[in-house]
């Protein structure tokens, strides 16, 4: 494979808290010949997600953290280019953690799952139809609970995972409540999303919002962010509420843990359940949810936004803009 | 019954946080007459329980405050000594929300149950055989579901609650770790309740404790303290850690509600759930939590303590107490 480049995007130094652009570097180099059981996937789009900030940082996470100079942990979906593997075939389209890199050498330990929507957009494996809607789909349904008529709040409500939860949640027969960053947002909540109700955060009072569209209290809450909307919407929780934590991005800093108001008496008093997930926990039931999710999106019931960088220098930039909020929908790179 | 006198103790102006003899009077009133299908219980045993300290302060809680100039809401036990209802006789023992008072007037509304345990103390039905023995009961088994072999820590270890909560864990043969104050508590611990290490918070510090004791981390954690305690704890999680919230006794004020470590990204890194539970939601199922914990006692595998303060000018500093920590065992007022 010597003659191809592999244009890849390689952490340059480690930040404290989000990384942006000066965090990162653009490098071309060689892809190595392939050995017996490896092959190689040729990337057409890279995945941006929030967890990639707790990826760089050297802080306790469920993962170690990204070397200095080697190529950003990601997410990616590509075409197998060339095979010594007898399990994967040139031609087959499959997602995993082959980084941001335009080449990826596998052998398959870092396969999520191989693409069978044919078709779909090969992107959507990346959101909807990737860890994105799955998070949405067990989040809700396996920590959550929702029953129908209940009241599900969600914060970062059009993001690509939020949005899924609200729209999943509408499904099942929840009241949703969504909570953005600016009237464009909480716009695309109602109007895409078909939240019942949503709050701008940047704009409205949250709690006095919560308040408003929830006279019944919250039974179910969404939250990625652990910051003062999940302090407000915490102290509106209906009897047997169930929270769960899907991220924590109102703090870039968990050296030392940021204070807040403690949620004990709140959990107390409501008998209240607060629970923490990961998606990749759930691997062996991925199958369940992208059925249930496919299906959704080809009836039309499940909208979903994407939002598409071009090329391995914008995606120095790209989690320092997930964290401002400046995309509408899934963010990804195409692979240049 | 107006030749009987009702010695009771009321509130005599409400606390900000935890009331002392100050916040109470006692006075004595004469006992009215009973009406049709109402019965008349003298007071043995008056119960003194930390949630107490929530009724009596004018902030949300799970019953309206205790009015000033009514008796102190509590639980008691006594014996029916006249009766207009017909299904509660004379001579019967029974266990209520009866307030610190001699005499109570009750319509079966405030009765928590009958006393069938002739053959032990009337006042176990206030501690180990009570609310006390059932919170730790459904705590540890509902909540935290703790499976044999893992590590169960346990805050106020030494306490009518925690000492249940410990021994009931080795019983269904976990490693437990009790966290108290002082070196008599320590000591409790381990040669009363059995467990298996004990970390004393006064004289030792909690984080180095907690991770000596549990090396491959705290799988289920009951906790009724929510201060620094807890934080500690909550820095040693195993994955799919249970927390329980039984109670909050290191804070006197929530009002606003006091700031500490945010437990999101725990929770998160964790895969744990903190969960608070109400007893109260178990009435159903007392019997099955009864039957269980009167059987340990009798064959001794249950150990309990009790402190019992005599007579109604001593159960007006006994919230106080409790909170500073100044009794052994279960904390009670023999009615005078």
């Amino acid at each position: 494979m010597a003659n191809l480049v592999n244009r890849r995007v390689v952490l340059f130094k480690r930040p404290k808290g989000v990384p942006d652009a000066e965090h990162f570097a653009v490098e071309d180099v060689r892809v190595p010949e392939l050995q017996d059981g490896q092959f190689l996937v040729q990337c057409e789009y890279w995945s941006v997600d929030p967890a990639m900030r707790g990826w760089v940082n050297d802080v306790p996470n469920y993962l170690p953290p990204v070397a200095i100079g080697a190529p950003m942990r990601s997410f990616a979906v590509g075409q197998i280019v060339a095979s010594r593997h007898s399990d994967y075939t040139e031609g087959e389209t499959v997602t995993g953690m082959f980084g941001w890199q335009r080449f990826a050498v596998s052998d398959g330990s870092n396969v999520d799952r191989r693409v069978a929507e044919a078709d779909l957009s090969a992107s959507l494996a990346l959101g909807v139809l990737g860890l994105n809607g799955i998070t949405a789909y067990f989040g809700l349904l396996d920590v959550c609970k929702p029953k129908p008529g209940e009241t599900v709040v969600v914060s970062t409500a059009a993001g690509s995972v939020g949005s899924a939860v609200g729209q999943i949640a509408r499904l099942k027969g929840c009241r949703t409540v969504g909570i953005a960053g600016g009237p464009e947002k909480t716009a695309l909540c109602r109007e895409s999303f078909g939240y019942g109700a949503a709050i701008d955060y940047r704009n409205e009072n949250v709690l006095d919002g919560v308040k408003a569209a929830c006279p019944d209290g919250v039974d179910c809450y969404f939250d990625n962010t652990c910051g003062p909307i999940s302090d407000a919407v915490m102290t509106c929780l209906a009897q047997g509420a169930r929270i769960a934590i899907c991220g924590t991005a109102a703090h870039t800093d968990w050296d030392p843990i940021p204070a807040g108001p403690r949620v004990h008496r709140q959990l107390l008093v409501a008998r209240a359940r607060m629970q923490g997930f990961l998606v990749l926990d759930y691997k062996a039931r991925y199958p369940e949810a992208l059925a249930a999710l496919a299906g959704w999106v080809r009836e039309g019931k499940l909208a979903y936004n994407e939002h598409i960088l071009d090329g391995a220098d914008a995606a120095r930039g790209a989690i320092q803009m997930l964290y401002e909020g400046g995309n509408t929908g899934k963010l990804l790179v195409s692979v240049d």
